[in-house]
């Protein structure tokens, strides 16, 4: 299988690659590292990069910023750099890539557990989040040629201690069931789901 | 209670104001008609509203627009149609009406039943109804002073016919139904929820 990742060498993207590429031909995607380079948030990159890359069987998205910090002084520009990175950016990936992708195919794309378990600071982050599991669920009713679509939603994950602080009582989840539920979304059949890790 | 009704002379709107109007202050805001005019698209004009109208004790938002087509010719910019209105309008309302807003006042933002179950051609606007689902139950923990936030999130409605075909076996839910479920989050006592009107 011919699998796209993009956010190849970040914090969750490194453990995908090392579940996945055994058996596998993949294509390591970063912002400025990797086989490739993308700026998801830039449509006009992500065809370029498609382009390059011709034909997949999966893409895989661990990418995208989003602004985390209190509601009460929240302003639009700070809300919209989530709607234009985490947001935009993995929905341009599908709705650019669902052009090129393989018949039988599928999209795994990154949301986030504070789409239902919210922590303070992090308005903005769910909001994206929970577009995201939406999306998903939506779009699955619409590709074509036996397409999948899922996300994966994991809680503050264990490799990122600066968070842990803001996520009180929260497990951090190891990288190893992370990356098992995007070898779950790519390997198995469903659709529409968004895989929570907790 | 002084309410503000944004969206006020609108299918569900004017059922929002019938329903509130007997005992208390209804300041009726519109695109283009009711007391006062603000496109929620525009900050500026958001915030010239919340001027004139000054302090309030609950602000109900049945107003925004998004892009409702096939996923597989969606574009960034048919997508951004309703992060622009629907997505960022309601938000920015609270970003904003926070500052102006009574203590123990309330949000009720306009969400939808796609975000949960979706249906062809609607996949834009689920994204932008599961981000405001996640919204109000990530600001419902950060609001100070007792302000309460929730969504109300209604099936197609029995006034809005020319949807009726897009909705394959949904049956469309009443205006009385709909209003109620405004009602309930303004004179009820919850926060981040979005009530869904099946």
């Amino acid at each position: 299988m011919k699998i796209i990742i993009i956010g190849a060498t970040g914090t969750i993207g490194k453990h995908v690659v090392k579940a996945l590429e055994s058996g596998h031909e993949i294509i390591k995607v970063g912002s400025k590292s990797g086989d490739y380079q993308v700026d998801i948030s830039d449509n006009r990159s992500i065809k370029v990069l498609l382009e390059k890359v011709g034909p997949f069987d999966a893409l895989i998205s661990t990418a995208g910023d989003a602004h985390f910090g209190p509601l009460k002084d929240m302003t639009d520009a700070e809300f919209r750099i989530g709607l234009d990175s985490k947001l935009m950016g993995q929905i341009n990936l599908v709705l650019l890539g669902q052009h090129y992708i393989n018949p039988k195919g599928s999209f795994t794309l990154t949301s986030g557990s504070l789409s239902e378990d919210p922590v303070v600071l992090g308005a903005s982050v769910s909001a994206i989040n929970g577009a995201l599991d939406s999306f998903v669920r939506a779009a699955a009713i619409e590709l074509g040629n036996g397409v999948r679509i899922n996300a994966v939603g994991p809680d503050v994950v264990e490799e990122s201690p600066g968070y842990f602080s803001y996520f009180p009582g929260h497990i951090p989840v190891t990288m190893n069931r992370v990356a098992q539920a995007y070898v779950k979304s790519v390997l198995g059949a469903q659709s529409g789901q968004t895989y929570m890790v907790l």
